[in-house]
């Protein structure tokens, strides 16, 4: 089916509308129309090929939430007319140790990328979602729980699920000592997914200028790294630091504040980190690790403990038509938390 | 009492002979003739002031094997000509979590380190093993169990528990697939220990040179981290990789070789290691981590295992007169795999 969107077609050109092309539903495909996409930091990086290794037009969004509108003919977990979520990835090899093991995200033969990416049985390009409808495999949608506010869920699939894959795999649960480095659309979501596992949140800030939006979204504290004293004071004091930053920077600051056999999980940074000691490792045992996304039933765990918790990202509404100035905005961390593109703006372009 | 020993008196000269002051026996207290004391590339940093903070005169040794020649009134564990040993910490706390969980060598109020530190009770600098006789507390005197040749048994107490203790922090047994970078006095006994555990064993060295040694240390197999298509070949691949490099070095060749969730341990470098990416850490949720000696009871599990097991270092036995020459020769990394000092050779000085 023809649909439209927004691409990029170069990367120093704003993103524009465009047609895509969506591929009929295969058996086990599920349509979908999408009503609302948050806007991640990645795409930013993506639609400008910070990374490398693009396939232009490029269709960025990679947390969708949408509504049914058809089933192929072997689908069984959706109708038409549910309420459903994609994340960041739309297949996978399925046989993989990984794969059986839901942990999807590091399928041994690498996974489809929503936007970016070429299908695994067709080669087609992938198209994310700043677009109207989608096409994907059931397997790789997500129920959204009743209850949840479809407005603000959509940046659940991205920044929810990357800060929350390692508070489960770290087992953080109640009394655990969570920090946080950077407060961004990964940031915040961390703070609002520990607290509400009952950790203890303390959001470790450059100043302590965010003290009253760190409390806002339900942080214990702010430890400001620029206070050597209040950092000493808090050596070996957290069982796990969430490092949202997404630029090159140096751990060092950080390593110390990790209790005896704590780790440090970089969730924001592709690419190179500094130069750091190997002292504070040593003489804790402290580990250092990272953590791309999660797998599907991880992602469908969470947004049902986001339903049921009311937790929901901090949002700011946008129309399609306003994404270029939405990523500069990114580009100066100047939103709080999240845009989401309001999906029935496609229209009026 | 007096007794005799070798010291640095100064960063820039060769150690030489001195006369030591060891403490009258406290209640809990052992005195014990040395017999053999290891040499550890510790010995020759610190000797040199490499780390700062060094306290002059400086007798180095902490893998040291002797002999039971005194008890205080309250020794319960040892009698007058128990063969015993002494490793890098003499002393700790006893009262904070990481002691009473038998994890001293992580002691929050920080260990006594067996040289080039001050007795808790009276301030009095503590000196190592290049000595003819020590006084310890006897908590932190180790049994040598029937059947270890003494004269190798030395290096067990740094080397051996260095590389023991990771190897049980992180499971290693039958069928775990362990990589040992660097072939020194700590990677020939992480060989020998993870092959004592059953582990499959790679000795990841630059070229394929070392084959037959570590073939001989009872390896598996060689990897040549200068051979791009066996690194490639060889992704993914380990559980554990032990990293015994002793200088600064760049970690990147190493972190793709560990599979998902799996850890390389950093146990020969105090200090820099170079910039690196984040890219394999998130990935494959891949940690990088350090680990120092370990507590009292591990050092004695893993002397009751080398016993067991029959696994000794390679040693070469030299007079403490060849204490120089010795260290030279370790910078230079010639030797397989550790100097062991004849402590009856201190007599003909």
């Amino acid at each position: 089916m023809k649909t439209i969107g927004y691409a990029a077609t170069n990367p120093n050109l704003p993103l524009a509308p465009h047609d895509i092309e969506r591929r009929k539903l295969r058996d086990n495909d599920v349509g979908i129309e999408i009503l609302y996409c948050g806007v991640c930091h990645s795409d930013l990086h993506q639609a400008r090929n910070d990374w490398g290794a693009l396939i232009y037009p490029l269709v960025p969004g990679h947390e969708i939430v949408g509504r049914i509108t058809g089933v192929g003919s072997a689908v069984t977990r959706y109708k038409v007319g549910d309420m459903v979520a994609v994340g960041c990835i739309v297949d996978s090899c399925g046989r993989c140790d990984q794969c059986l093991n839901h942990e999807e995200q590091m399928c041994r033969e690498g996974v489809t990328q929503t936007y970016n990416d070429r299908d695994r049985i067709t080669g087609e390009v992938t198209h994310g979602g700043y677009s109207r409808h989608i096409v994907v495999r059931e397997e790789f949608v997500l129920a959204v729980p009743k209850g949840l506010d479809i407005s603000r869920a959509a940046p659940l699939l991205c920044a929810g699920i990357t800060t929350w894959s390692p508070l489960r795999t770290w087992n953080v649960g109640p009394g655990s000592r969570v920090g946080v480095v950077g407060l961004g659309g990964l940031g915040h979501m961390a703070v609002k997914l520990a607290v509400g596992l009952g950790a203890e949140v303390t959001v470790i800030s450059r100043t302590d200028a965010k003290t009253a939006d760190a409390l806002a979204l339900g942080a214990d504290r702010v430890l400001a790294s620029g206070d050597a004293t209040a950092m000493a004071g808090s050596a070996s004091s957290f069982d796990l630091i969430i490092d949202t930053i997404p630029m090159r920077h140096d751990l060092s600051p950080y390593l110390p504040l990790l209790d005896v056999d704590a780790t440090l999980v970089i969730v924001g940074q592709l690419g190179m980190v500094d130069e750091h000691s190997t002292l504070p490792l040593l003489m804790g045992r402290r580990r250092i690790s990272g953590s791309p996304i999660g797998g599907i039933a991880e992602t469908q765990e969470m947004l049902n403990f986001c339903a049921r918790m009311n937790i929901l990202p901090d949002c700011e509404m946008i129309a399609i038509q306003d994404i270029n100035t939405a990523f500069e905005r990114i580009e100066r961390a100047d939103v709080r938390y999240r845009f989401v593109i309001d999906m029935a703006s496609l229209e009026a372009a």
